[in-house]
């Protein structure tokens, strides 16, 4: 086990003796509650509290200051009013105390003076070699120490095995509340509120490094460095499963951009790849975090995708088939013993393929014997059990003849009990069991694919992005130079530089010339051979086409300068500010299927790149799909895989297959570029064509912006 | 209230007298949960039972036989062994009972001599003019009237206002225990079975009918009759909301077909268009069956989209945000008085803008308070409150403060109490007074949607489709009958007969002539002027572009001769066995968008039109839509609307927008078509190519199957 505990924080996590420094008389007063959960928690460390009344508390002395305290003490929680905190810290400092949260609000959240109090706060802590966690939190907890630096009403969590880190504070006490109603429990609790030093990406290895943690949940509203959290998530999951809910999905989508890639990157695509590199798994809402959290802390991990349901009710069944196909897995096709097997205690009429339907008048033993043969069955992964309250035994009778099979099993079983007062016992059997259990079949079909999707991960193996062979960054500092002053001016770059980018990193672009003149465009136009295109040049022109500013199939020199002359004066009139160089003329190369390719940095993520069906209506068809930057072959690969436009290139109908190799090439070679040039805000191959297998494919068209 | 009982039904409904065939004295027995039920029930009426072996039961006598029970008996429960059941029928009718459940199993889902014995049961019904529930099935319960046929384990679900009819069985037991831990009342329940007799949509106007049903939830495995059924439905819905759990969505995928609108319409897409059409809100899963019910039975419906959020925490209404713009729904503007009057009363720290955060802090006080002004805004069409347990009141608190202010509004106000066990008071107290409460925020917010979805169906107009004018069937069957035997032989038809056909209903196409040899192609190709295409006459060849069948662009006969000999050639090849009877020669029409336009005889629902985009890539794009026809001109629209391909038409980027009229047009007429001919099995448009505003569309390229 690679996991440890970042050593800055470890009296956050191991303290040996905790400061309460605002700990009041006053039942009514947070500080109270603080002082209260601190004791009834269990924490075997000392516990002091302080405040400037003294007298005492809970049968304990209340210190008039830090600098009473004895030793040990190396934890402090301020909850205290704002303005106090900062001379709180330096006493916290002065007496040697190297961990400190600060509980109180009143900071940031409040406007521009609480800011600078924050400012303020955290010089003091750099001074004092300090680490804080808060301000603007709930604090810590953890239920195996024990540990409860929380002021929330009791009762706590019980012990268990997730973990929640959290960005609301807000959220803890219904988190506590929901593993209550839900039967299970929690490992450690962290809340990061305004994070003026200590951050999720902070806290991330050390929670999960904690013995008693199997799964860690997170409550994430942003992350504050986007490739820092990506590798510190990626190391934690090759060991332990994290799965994260996201929010504020759509406040950060405003940004505007003339590139598609930038249009549609965004943070949740961003965040999609992030999480998708990292390995951590997605909820899209809290229900599915702490559905999906508790069947990865307590059942063993699938096989494979072949799933038998075993139920006394058709209809549920079926809705559990539905599910588990729309989440990708498939009904094990069960094997002739199975089958034989099941029919010499089953009742005639009873389903004996897959759902497994015993009828509603189903024994506890039929359950456990049908049970006890799919297992057994080599074809068959895992097992959803599937019961509604049963007319002619008690629910609980079935969960106390199944448990000690799924005990024994090596494959993953949850039970799905529809119902909710006459199941109760059952519910209660299972969780005492760990045995997971959800009150609608589709949350059970949910939390299986979630399980298959951490297995396959698991048998993933790891790689990281090598270095692309064949790309020359002297040439691109070369050609950014010698535009003089571009990387200055940011903008969109002539497309010579473009070509010349791409050229240097290995992509194939069809020969391009620029013409000032119609004459001279006809002489080019002879000289590379027709059909040519003509293109208008000018940065200030990002999307040539909507300005008429594009001429196709030109067969002759006597059509080019007709076009010529045409578009000059059409593109003048279309947009009268721009400065045009002159027109670019091209030859042009066969038909091809299209694609896009793009690349951007993102504001948290850094340098991503995109791929899809292109054309003027990418942005209509929504059909592309994001990667960090650089990446594996695998990995692009996988973005051909997740498209349309991808895995049309394999052929389709009578579309013939393409290169998809200088496709997943280009995308590598693009997410080399961008990873090597931070300055190359956005760049995009629109279109790539690409030629039939082991022709390679060409950039069209591209375009490139500085920033 | 045009909702009326089905009066062959009445007796199932309002029975004057109950007959209960197989009671029994053995409690471990079915027969005697039924009598129990019964009885406990608070059933009015006449209560009989009947056992050969004779005795008393729960202090009632047990007849013999049938023709023993006294009047008043109009509806009989048979729950006897499945060979019994004939000849229990019998009785019945010779008794004069018309109405029947048959409860017991062992008919069609145990095998061919099941489903005899469910024939002869059906005979016997129709010889005594008897209407049949089941078999196979759990009966009926009306908790209102009361009566309760069913033989499932008390307690039964408490009175409520949400109806439940259901093709399974095994289900109720799990819908009664989850009504009562969500703490919803039922009005009714009907558990139908096989379905010998009376279905799904027979019984939905007379569960509709009753005063007490405000919302009706269907779980269903399909239709019997599919254009009945939205009939019936459409009915229901203009008066109270059907929601419906469909199942069994991939079994049916499975269909081969050679037409892109075949391959895509499945019966999911038909469900779609039909549960549209009919104007049944679809659930996705069943717990989103019941959250919403409860919401549509207990909730006024909002006059629009625009929500304000109020809570104590900040975290879980980012949340609540991002599923309210999920589901298109939309954060509300507060006016600067609503803000203003809420700065009156609220700390400092506290967001007044929507959402409002009033803080952890936040009293019962501060909540009604707070509620009132957003309700009072004339810019909120709605209200979520979400709170965690609070850390310094109680939850009970908040919902006896804000109750009050939900009853007297005339918006909607939908709670979140977040957690499970600390805010159990607070729950009761909403359940109590039928405020809808849900456990996470981003379910209150899916039930808001459905909300604002239903305030939408009710302003909307109905229509009905009407009848296309300047089409002619006349013309269509002349072609039909004049291509000998096509009507008894299906297959594809002859490139003629669908030209005529789409002539006929008022679609324009592009002349076509048939050449027999190169010499005479080019002969044609010359008359109409180039350029012309060239595509291979056969019935036999659906897909030509896959085999070298089409060639574009032709611009001389030099050139027609050369690709008329070559694709003759190709295809001869490619298809050896395919009956070629020349080649068309078509004069090219312009450029223009793109589209498809498809429709087809869908086994459940009937004629239906599909459009979107086409091309051959038309099924890896996904990108199409489709409704039932013939169908309004708004509905057609729609279609646009729902589809890429149709909003592309408005015009995009340097695409110029094209006449979206006349695609309208092509709907209407195909669908008008497909109506009219229910022979035609599919008949698909690809392309349309749309030309600009006024231009017209014309169908480049159609192929039509009979069957």
């Amino acid at each position: 086990m690679s996991l440890q505990i970042e050593p800055s924080l470890f009296p956050f996590f191991k303290p040996r003796g905790v400061v309460i420094v605002g700990a009041s008389q006053n039942p009514t007063k947070l500080g109270f509650g603080l002082a209260r959960n601190l004791l009834q928690s269990g924490y075997e460390g000392a516990v002091h509290f302080v405040n400037p009344k003294g007298g005492t508390l809970l049968e304990r002395p209340i210190y008039p200051t830090i600098a009473d305290v004895p030793q040990p003490a190396d934890l402090a929680i301020l909850l205290i009013p704002a303005s106090l905190v900062p001379q709180g810290l330096i006493a916290c400092g002065q007496r040697g105390i190297q961990a400190v949260i600060i509980a109180s609000g009143g900071f940031r959240e409040t406007g521009p003076a609480g800011a600078e109090l924050e400012d303020e706060c955290l010089r003091i802590a750099q001074d004092y070699n300090m680490r804080l966690i808060g301000p603007n939190c709930i604090g810590l907890l953890d239920t195996h120490l024990p540990l409860d630096t929380t002021f929330l009403p009791p009762p706590g969590p019980t012990p268990g095995a997730v973990a929640f880190i959290s960005h609301s504070g807000a959220i803890c006490a219904a988190v506590i509340d929901w593993a209550r109603g839900q039967g299970f429990g929690l490992s450690q609790l962290v809340s990061l509120g305004n994070q003026i030093d200590v951050r999720e990406t902070d806290v991330l290895g050390s929670v999960a490094a904690d013995p008693h943690t199997r799964v860690i949940t997170l409550y994430l509203e942003g992350v504050s460095d986007g490739r820092h959290f990506v590798r510190a998530a990626a190391q934690v999951t090759r060991e332990k499963p994290v799965l994260a809910l996201k929010v504020g999905r759509f406040a950060s989508g405003q940004r505007a951009v003339a590139s598609h890639t930038g249009a549609l990157a965004g943070s949740e695509a961003a965040f999609e790849a992030a999480f998708r590199r990292a390995g951590v798994i997605r909820a899209n809402t809290s229900e599915e975090l702490f559905d999906w959290a508790r069947a990865l802390a307590w059942c063993k991990l699938p096989q494979g995708r072949r799933v038998a349901v075993l139920t006394n009710a058709g209809g549920p069944a079926v809705t559990a088939a539905d599910a588990l196909e729309a989440h990708g897995l498939q009904l094990a096709d069960l094997s002739a013993e199975t089958k034989n097997a099941l029919r010499q205690f089953l009742p005639q009429a009873a389903s004996v393929n897959n759902p497994v339907d015993l009828l509603a008048g189903a024994s506890p033993e039929d359950f456990a014997h049908s049970l006890r043969h799919l297992l057994a069955d080599e074809g068959v992964d895992s097992v959803i059990v599937i019961f509604p309250p049963p007319p002619m035994y008690a629910a609980g009778g079935i969960a106390r003849a199944i448990i000690p099979i799924i005990y024994a099993a090596q494959k993953p079983v949850i039970a799905a009990v529809l119902g909710e007062r006459m199941i109760q016992e059952a519910v209660e059997y299972f969780r005492a069991a760990r045995v997971v259990e959800y009150r609608f079949p589709e949350r059970a079909a949910a939390a299986l694919a979630v399980l298959v999707q951490r297995a396959e991960y698991l048998a993933s193996q790891p790689e990281t992005p090598q270095r692309v062979v064949g790309v020359s960054p002297e040439r691109v500092h070369h050609a950014l130079r010698q535009h003089a002053g571009i990387e200055e001016q940011p903008g969109f770059l002539p497309q010579e530089v473009v070509e010349e980018m791409l050229t240097a990193y290995g992509m194939v672009t069809p020969p391009l010339r620029l013409a000032e003149t119609a004459v001279s465009a006809a002489q080019l136009a002879d000289e590379m051979g027709y059909p040519v295109a003509l293109k208008v040049a000018s940065p200030d022109i990002p999307h040539k086409s909507d300005v008429g500013g594009v001429r196709l199939n030109l067969l002759s020199a006597t059509q080019v300068e007709a076009a010529f002359v045409e578009m000059m004066a059409q593109v003048e009139t279309a947009v009268p500010a721009a400065h045009i160089a002159g027109i670019h003329v091209q030859r042009m190369i066969p038909q091809g299927q299209e694609v896009i390719v793009g690349a951007v940095q993102d504001p948290q993520f850094g340098p991503m790149v995109m791929f899809g069906s292109g054309g003027v209506e990418v942005e209509g068809l929504q059909d592309v799909t994001f990667a960090l930057a650089p990446l594996t072959r695998a990995e692009a690969q996988a973005m051909l895989q997740r498209t349309w436009a991808g895995r049309k290139l394999q052929g389709f109908r009578n579309i013939p297959a393409a290169d998809q190799d200088a496709v997943v090439d280009a995308i590598l070679r693009l997410g080399q570029l961008v990873a090597d040039f931070p300055q190359i805000q956005e760049i995009e191959i629109n279109p790539l064509r690409v030629m039939q297998v082991g022709q390679g494919a060409f950039a069209v068209d591209a375009r490139a912006r500085v920033g």
